[in-house]
């Protein structure tokens, strides 16, 4: 699925404890996450008294100069990438975000999305609470502030106890850094160790890219509150069966991360090579969307033996700015991201590997470009089961109507519909098998967008 | 006084109900006043349902374009300018203030400078509320969304019986705009008409300039709540005396704005007349500190009959952006700001007028500067008293033991301090003749720095 | 004259050789220079091997940062500021013009205009050379790059005998700055010493500006070449008779420069007395249009006694990226600008001295802000004479038939069309008498625009 | 070899004729051509009478917005991207070049290099023209405005015969587009056509990315001049034997480019096939270094039956504003760029398949990342023949000394200095076989990095 426009995860986080260039590694950190979001990105250090941040829409690399690291003082710092939201235009959305309360100063960074937000906002709301942004974050801080408990280490774990869905959570005030994730843990979140520092970050990658080596993940349900006394943890909640988005593992993560404990790439590959167990199609090659779907192209190719080609090429420099053809030219803006390469898809039976299917408007283009190309038959199949049910989590699917598999009854109507010879899902149970390798007992992966079973209350 | 880093008035704000340009009035009333802060701008409008926005650290003229203002759609519009603050990187405290609270959505620009803002600010925070801004008027919206009273109609009168100190406040909601003017009337704020749209500005410059007719002003104690059914006024407070700052009249305002329904220009050019009579000087011409003092120095000129020369020029190009000498070049400094004629200096008796003195660093340069072009003698006479005491109401004087006043026993010794043959201030008595010709009974003007009296409880 | 629609000087020169930082007092040099031009600024700088420079679009503050005049290094400098020129956009014509050619690099930096540009341009076409800019600069660096001589040294000379017109010419090679005036002396350029290195600049208040001592004038015909051997001087033609455009002293230049030996500030007080003596008005007061018209009312009202009062106040902050009113606002134009101050006005009969009126549009909008802010009766004074000619030496005055004593054929005429109750302007002898106080015998000033007389032959 | 800091090639040209929307399709055509260069972009377009312009530093979609395409008004365009040259800033040197001479305004675009530029160069200097870039096309346009033919359509061919090297070259006049190739057709260069209107872009990327169909290449030695009386074709040169770059083939074409009749993908593919049968090692797996070498690995794989692998993972958001790690992060500057995944490749013998090897310096750190991720063994197998010579044709190879073919004798020694277990390169023979498939009798393609024989002769 290449298309961003169909579907979008909202944040990547990232924090240091104790390392005297924080904000550098915070730095290279969401560099190495930005394919989390890539609307706005900010750090916050501190310096022990007080706080030094800088946010702004645009990438890291743009947000960011070696000048405003400069003035990022102190031993720790987080950070955070994200996705756009609808409507908002100058930025006062970024994260973290920044507030002053009875305690001191406080900065918060939050990927996911809470099912009792709007609750919590209205009942903040009657007691008087005014908001500067339209976040789930702001929430989480109004709730620190009016919590009972008048210390930082015994608010913070009270706080989570009356949020709900999914949230990988940093919070720092000018000494501490406190670390949770929701008790079904729905997004990833792992710890580093650095040296003497503490790294945290939404994946491992980011952990690579600073050369922190590996401690563990977060489990669901567990704060750390980490100062110079120490790290402190706890639960605010009894671990609960485990339901990582299924999502972060077919699409989201970076193929390079791991995450719960398994190689984002091997499961990619393995939901491949699955796939042409299940949905074997008579082609002379494996064609992938790229890029996210190379491993599982790579899987399907390798499980039946056809060769893997390179026939769809990106243009790798089609960003934010890039400015989408006007009405003459309309047809040409898919080609202006995506070419097929007519020395190798003429006159051959195609199979074309994708990991998801949401509205299936870009897969229709894509088959088109083959269609164009001189492919003689273009099978698509994907690595994921039918998108049929919205995310409540911090995955903005398209409407439940929008959706493909909402649309057409068959899986042949379907096929039809984006101009492909035949279509085929892998199966949810497929799906399942490859995921809950290894899991511990108990745990699963949330497949709500696939089943609709959600592990939370909705409200 | 033409350093803006000795003293600092803070604001300046604008409003419009009921135009189809309200946004572009808005942004022609700011640009008059932006003599009243140059750090930072912004516009928020209405269309009626929601806000649309734009506020940025810079001039009025570079924060906003033609794109922006056209996106700034809406009847209602109400616009801020400010002066820095210390410490800021960034412009989150730049006005108006956005808000949403229970009844919806909140804009808030404010003019002065709240003597309990901070007492209030810790009552908040213990009852958990969060800050985003280091500013007073964040404090506003708090309390306006804590209020008992559930509509804002209600809520915003009882608020203003909370805050103390100055403020010239306009408050807007999505369908309403409401203006009030703290109980002593310390800021200026004058209504004007244009057509079937009311307008509010600091200043009557500003109505000027977007050829509104002036009404009258908003009087000291006084609220307005403006929307589709008509005008409300009514009072938060009885109206106490009036103490408007004297400052705006000796130096903040405009000098073709009418305050308290005086013509500043007439008034600044009456405190040189009344000055000269005060304090006359043997001398062969009378040269202004520009641009301020210009009105003031014609006045001490033509009450004594000396000719009035410019024998000070300021280069109109010095800004914001301006690079300042680094060491080698430090001297350069003041000669790049202001230059002596020496044709018109040289061997002369010169009388130089400002219309005020601080700490006296600008004036000793000045003085400096004309001794180079080879004046034979410098009086300096300032147009009103000696500054002894801090404000508490908006204006950023220097600390008090940095005053000149507060250096030096006798003027005299002040006068040599600075280079001059001799200084002499204008009397208070003096001063205050001038300035309430014509006020209303009870009535005068806030002369706190001069003599200490405040007007206010202070905390 | 404030409108810089209607008269547009096109450039200021500034170099200096042998100071650490060069560089440095360039940029402070040009920004005492920003009246002259203020569309673009360039700065290129030598250390002895090879030039650093910087230029664009923008006022002097806008396009040099610290970090910018930190990589100009080098002992040696020329700048320029400009004005616009129709139809460019980007900045292509920015000057200094900086080439390559068989000596090395070459820098020029040019105010004036080349009556023989468009002819010298054709023949170096006709021989095949390119051009990148429509600068008459560029030609002077072809005819050098093609000049028999082939040291620069003596090239450049022999190239100043070629161009004719008006130019105030700074040249600069790695180790070479050359400086010239036309033989008419038709644009001011002076010299001036700090410490060991000369300063030299189109105005004595760049001088100020960077604390040098005035030297002397560049004389009319003169060349002077400096280097690490000291200073050569020469002539490319005899002196003929001066003709400095007597609009620099009128109009163009800083009141604090003096000009020709003259202080501008004197003379165009005096000016302004003569007009008074010639063309005295029945009047309760003077108004100037400010800023540059301030020293002629002065001198007007000095003369007959009247008072000189601040009728009218312009808005400081009206730059390039003012945003003009759209069509519903148009009326709003000249108010933004400039404010009438009604308590002055109201009632009175006032003369309103101008120092020029080239297509009378900006006159007309100022008398009508003066009878809306009840002038009883307006009388216009010019202190200049009429414009008539178009100027071929650097000066965009409007077509011919634009002009506005072209218009109509008797002052009174032009009076009512500006709607004024009388319009009266220097007489052309009057203003010689003024200009020519004090210049040696045969000198005088280029008077052109007024009588059709002109210095130099046409092309 | 992902490393543009070891070779780059200087430029794309883009041209159209005939179509209402020149500007918008050179923008997407360079688009599709930004791997050629990423360090300014520049568009001219012609409205028959005038240019319409726009350069500057930065990427295509940086350099361009909206509001700037619709300003480049015209059918006719031509458009360039350009790699950065040693010592610049500012920009002076961003294509097309714009110059003003006798017979009217001229565009130059440009990609190659020149071998007699410098003595052109000198030549001009002496007979007095002037530069104002360090660019080789500068040159082109001096010589053309020198031609003793008077009409562009009669000097252009003409000036090609005065120039070696190479060239694949775009000039337009108000109403003329001229296209011509070197005679030994170094660059590749071709033609496509979209409706009426005639495509020309040195990729056939670019052609399919606006929807234009193939037409034929230029041939080298030809010129084509464009104009409403339609094509006229010639030559300057008899076609010699064709020799284009092999490194285009190999390293710098886009993978779905088409260049002289064969597709980049096919051969690169090809080339890692040679390469395993002549160079086979025993191993677990290939890698490829992404992106450029994923075609010759998936070739070497295949031949081998070996499995292909994502053992390393590129960050697609690396570019030039990334902020390098400072000294105290030194080690972390590979593995932001790149990330090796060690799930893939812990315990496993890796053969690494690259496309070339400069200076070796990027191939040490990536066998040191997969030596980190736990490769048992690293067996480096690269897709061309050593780079021993350098290029004159507009390849910034490094230095001859600092070749790694040249500091080490032999393959082990190399091999071994990078921290490879083995070393192997393809055959001359075997690049040579690959590459001339096809090709008419005596063409081939320019091996002169790999063996030192130039196809021109030198200066």
């Amino acid at each position: 699925m290449m298309s961003s426009s169909e579907m979008r995860e909202k944040c990547g986080v990232f924090g240091v404890f104790n390392h005297p260039l924080a904000a550098d590694l915070t730095y290279y950190g969401l560099h190495a996450l930005q394919h989390r979001g890539q609307e706005s990105a900010g750090i916050v250090a501190s310096d022990g008294e007080r706080f030094h941040f800088h946010k702004a829409l645009g990438l890291v690399t743009h947000v960011f100069t070696r000048d405003i690291l400069d003035r990022l003082r102190g031993t720790m710092a987080i950070g955070h990438v994200r996705y756009g939201s609808a409507g908002e235009s100058g930025g006062q959305n970024s994260q973290p975000l920044v507030f002053k309360y009875r305690a001191g100063d406080l900065a918060v960074a939050h990927n996911g999305s809470l099912v009792n937000a709007a609750y919590e906002r209205e009942l903040l709301h009657q007691q008087g609470s005014i908001f500067q942004t339209a976040t789930d974050t702001e929430v989480i801080a109004h709730l620190l502030a009016r919590s009972a408990k008048q210390h930082f280490s015994e608010a913070a774990p009270e706080v989570l106890k009356k949020i709900q869905g999914s949230f990988a959570l940093l919070m720092m005030t000018e000494k501490q850094l406190f670390v949770a994730l929701d008790r079904h843990g729905l997004r990833p979140l792992s710890l580093g160790k650095l040296g003497d520092a503490i790294v945290v970050a939404s994946e491992t990658c980011a952990l690579n890219a600073v050369d922190a080596t590996y401690w563990r993940d977060v489990e669901p349900g567990e704060w750390l509150l980490i100062d110079e006394d120490g790290i402190q943890t706890g639960r605010f909640a009894e671990a609960e069966k485990k339901s990582l988005c299924s999502f972060e593992l077919v699409y989201f993560a970076r193929a390079d991360s791991k995450i719960d404990g398994k190689s984002v790439l091997a499961v990619r590959k393995e939901l491949g090579r699955t796939l042409a167990r299940e949905r074997a199609a008579d082609a002379d090659m494996v064609v992938a969307v790229p890029e996210s779907s190379v491993p599982a192209a790579l899987g399907y190719a390798e499980q039946l033996g056809i060769p893997y080609e390179l026939g769809l090429i990106k243009n790798p420099y089609v960003g934010r700015t890039f400015i989408e053809p006007t009405q003459d030219l309309r047809e040409l803006a898919v080609r202006l991201k995506l070419s097929a390469v007519r020395e190798v898809i003429e006159g051959k039976r195609i199979v074309l590997v994708d990991d998801s299917i949401v509205r299936g408007t870009t897969s229709k283009r894509i088959v088109g470009l083959l269609r164009e190309a001189g492919a003689k038959e273009v099978h698509v199949r994907i690595s994921s089961p039918m998108v049929k049910d919205p995310c409540y989590y911090g995955i903005d699917m398209a409407d439940k109507e929008e959706l493909l598999a909402n649309r057409w009854a068959e899986e042949e109507a379907m096929g039809a519909s984006i101009g492909a010879d035949s279509l085929a899902f892998l199966s949810e149970r497929g799906m399942s098998d490859v995921l809950n390798i290894g899991l511990s007992e108990g745990s699963h992966h949330c497949l709500a967008c696939f089943n609709g079973q959600y592990p939370t209350q909705l409200y």
